[in-house]
């Protein structure tokens, strides 16, 4: 089971939302206009203020649900209270997941090794769909949801980046390697610099977890493990920033 | 808020720290041994849990306090309901900020263009730690106060990189520039590539807030305004991860 997200400021959560475990909580404008441009994301109810309702129209997209006119408190009671909405809130269903099988041997896949805060995880989709990363794979344990505060740092990436959800990391590095992808794992004790790994495509770059970094099963799993070296005092850095780099320094090295 | 409590021995919390505007506070392992190990960091008050104490002995720090011993949920109440505090909470005074003209005309100073977000600029912090940045500037108004979300993100970089506050962030750009620093912005909207500008240092790297990026008059005062080029469908970043993007390009810039 994925952990729910915690909410801030002591309001309880609304219950009727409480229960709606399977629906994707999608606000913000980045976030909500990714939703509604996108065919495959089914939207069940869409709320929205009347500032809101007028810059949908503006935008001119076309609407699979006529959207409610609400005023702003009803969008923050079905939130949590530091949830910046700005006006707009889609309930959707969660998109279809692809098989590990379907992904193709292609570009870079990021693998998150049980990276578990959504901000975190938000931040890394958005990277992941700057740098054309072709999907995303984490774990069914010990990863959040794709709703709520992840598809708000997402910024409309959790429409670009497909998700794979494996049950078993380790089983699914091996079938990576066996398809033909070169798996590189990011870990303060990594035996070498990024920068200096001759690296290839496909490739896939695992994360490991805030504080904990990879588990031990997955780094001897990887080709390689590597590190990210630093200049200053401080010899990490919070894991969504080490992928954006991990990423820059990736798609750098396979484009020369 | 806290309840008034009976400090061990039985005298009553001083008032002055009930009014904890002034006060810092500052939880979790990495960023709590960071200011205990800070000598211009003065702590008024360390809570621990039993765990938390063993640790603390093991790690044999010198402490200026005695921590207070206490359950775990006496510190779930002193913190909003998602913090991981890891058992231990430190209550500190803010460290003294250098004035803008004590900054030493060397090496990469970031600018936060009213960056609003804690995490942010806690992870952004922590990479300016990490890329050896000898300090921050950053706006009197519409910046996060260097205390809890702040310094958890930052991970014990708010003992390391200064933070210089400035209640008009034209004037200090002027003054930079006038002492020497080459100002560069980045903005989404910028006229070259990052990774095409020759940079020099001293370099001041300025980045705008979430959503607006820079304001225009901070982009007109920049020297030039660069974006990062990003190969994916998704042009823009988390504020942070583009911070230690920039950071990681310019360094290396720097060096070469």
């Amino acid at each position: 089971m994925r952990k729910r997200e915690k909410r801030r400021g002591g309001r309880p959560w609304p219950k009727r939302e409480q229960r709606r475990d399977d629906l994707a909580l999608i606000y913000g404008w980045h976030a909500v206009q990714a939703a509604l441009e996108n065919p495959a994301r089914r939207i069940r109810r869409l709320r929205v203020t009347p500032n809101g309702a007028r810059r949908l129209e503006e935008l001119g997209i076309k609407l699979a649900v006529a959207p409610d006119i609400v005023r702003p408190e009803e969008i923050d009671r079905a939130l949590p209270s530091d949830a910046v909405h700005q006006g707009v809130l889609a309930e959707a269903d969660p998109l279809p997941a692809p098989a590990l099988e379907d992904l193709a041997p292609d570009g870079i896949v990021l693998v998150l090794d049980q990276i578990t805060d959504p901000h975190n995880v938000g931040a890394i989709l958005r990277s992941a769909a700057a740098f054309g990363v072709s999907a995303a794979v984490t774990t069914a344990r010990h990863s959040p949801e794709a709703t709520g505060v992840l598809a708000k740092s997402a910024s409309g990436a959790l429409e670009r980046v497909p998700i794979v959800e494996v049950v078993n990391l380790a089983r699914a590095l091996d079938a990576m390697k066996t398809r033909g992808f070169m798996v590189v794992g990011l870990d303060s004790t990594g035996d070498t610099d990024l920068a200096t790994v001759t690296l290839c495509a496909p490739l896939a770059l695992v994360l490991g977890a805030e504080g904990k970094g990879l588990r031990r099963l997955t780094g001897s799993l990887c080709d390689q493990v590597a590190r990210l070296d630093l200049p200053g005092e401080i010899k990490s850095l919070n894991v969504s920033n080490a992928a954006a780099l991990a990423l820059y320094i990736a798609t750098t090295k396979l484009r020369s």
